[in-house]
């Protein structure tokens, strides 16, 4: 299957995702889609997170994708069920693959879930799982200042670990967790900065490794696998600044992959 | 959705996969049926196993199951693909899984695998990886010795390390291998053994955790995840022996969720 998959975020942390497929999964075609322009979605009501997910999504159907991975916590957790419902292919989110390596990982049942403040709000992480395990404990915590200092180049040094540590000090009170989940695309970006403050024995779970894992999974029962051999040209539209994109592409891919991708702009509304 | 997920084995090695099932899925109910007066299925010719293996999913069907778990390397080998084709439900083998794992995991795309003879024989992780990624190296060995001293109830001790290095020795030579795949089910029950003698450099792949938490992905697309909160009663059952199953069941779930468990005898031929 030649077609490619198509992976929507509201800006440029779904990168981390594309990244993590174009690791897992080197036979695939990715069309990616940042609404930079319109970014962050976090702050923004439910229906303007559905209406402007439903225009990137069009955008990427003009293009017969084979499969649809939203790779934003946001957009996830209020228009996942209804793309569902709604598209032909298989859709994927990246809030139940996180939660369910955080459930098979974990041995003393105390999770704990970082992300942006909507994300937290929507309790999307809890319901998750507590939907399979009603006795699991979560202890979500809100890290507003850490998308911001990532898109700043700050996601290293001192300064981070300071910003990680004083963030993280309620959650490592009483702290009982054994497994944390990035909740949010971007977190991968200071895994390392994150693992130091919280200690060793905690397993970090990044939702963007996973969710590449389970897109492996389900182009696989649905037999949609690419088996050509031939590395993949992808596709990178962005509705913001070139620039800048291309800018931290470059930091996130490390240059690694980067000679197979394009970077366009696109208008979709 | 209360119908039960059926899962099916040569004998006792699927019982971890129903073990991590119970664990990362504890609203769900089983159906476990282990063949153990035909175990083990290595050896037999690929008709043999498939006529077997259907005679088993025959028996699951009339029980209402609403997706099938083959717990069996062997089974999975031989019959995963027809079963996906012929049943109305979602079929998921121990293989696929392990190899995703593996390639989520890896970092130098070096990875070992080691399985009974037949399955490393019949080269399906060989064949699972590099259809995903062609660039891994796979290194396999068969290790024929692990399923009859973990049957004898010698899974640890110095035996075990001791059959454990001279069986892994091979692979230890030159060995760059950064990810390592339990390619058995019964593996898992040596995974300490396994570790301390490959050194703490490899990550361990366990089939049984990675088939389960796929089952949970699986059931979530296809909108059949048990919502309900009790407790369910899981039925086992065995082909052979009931005093043998018991005692190795026992061993595997240190009586920890046994009591939600009835054990009893099937006539499947």
């Amino acid at each position: 299957m030649e077609q490619a998959i198509g992976v929507i975020d509201s800006g440029v942390g779904g990168l981390t995702v594309a990244h993590e497929l174009m690791r897992q999964l080197p036979k695939e075609r990715l069309i990616y889609l940042g609404d930079t322009a319109r970014c962050p979605y976090g702050p923004r009501s439910k229906n303007e997170v559905q209406k402007f997910t439903w225009e990137m999504v069009r955008f990427l159907l003009k293009k017969n994708i084979k499969m649809l991975v939203i790779a934003c916590n946001t957009a996830t957790a209020f228009t996942l069920k209804e793309l569902q419902d709604n598209l032909d292919i298989p859709v994927i989110g990246v809030i139940q693959p996180g939660a369910r390596a955080a459930l098979k990982f974990t041995k003393n049942n105390h999770i704990g879930v970082i992300g942006t403040e909507g994300t937290i709000r929507s309790k999307a992480y809890t319901t998750a799982l507590k939907n399979i395990n009603s006795t699991i404990h979560v202890n979500a915590l809100a890290c507003p200042l850490f998308v911001p200092l990532i898109e700043q180049g700050g996601a290293t040094g001192e300064q981070a670990l300071k910003v990680v540590e004083d963030t993280l000090s309620p959650m490592k009170k009483n702290n009982h967790i054994d497994t944390l989940i990035l909740g949010c695309t971007h977190y991968p970006l200071m895994k390392d900065t994150i693992q130091s403050s919280i200690g060793k024995h905690v397993t970090i779970i990044s939702s963007s490794e996973e969710t590449a894992r389970e897109t492996s999974a389900i182009l696989d029962i649905h037999n949609l696998l690419n088996s050509e051999g031939e590395i993949p040209k992808h596709q990178f539209f962005t509705t913001g600044e070139l620039t800048i994109f291309r800018k931290i592409s470059k930091s996130i891919f490390k240059n690694s992959n980067l000679h197979t991708v394009s970077i366009e702009k696109a208008a979709i509304n």
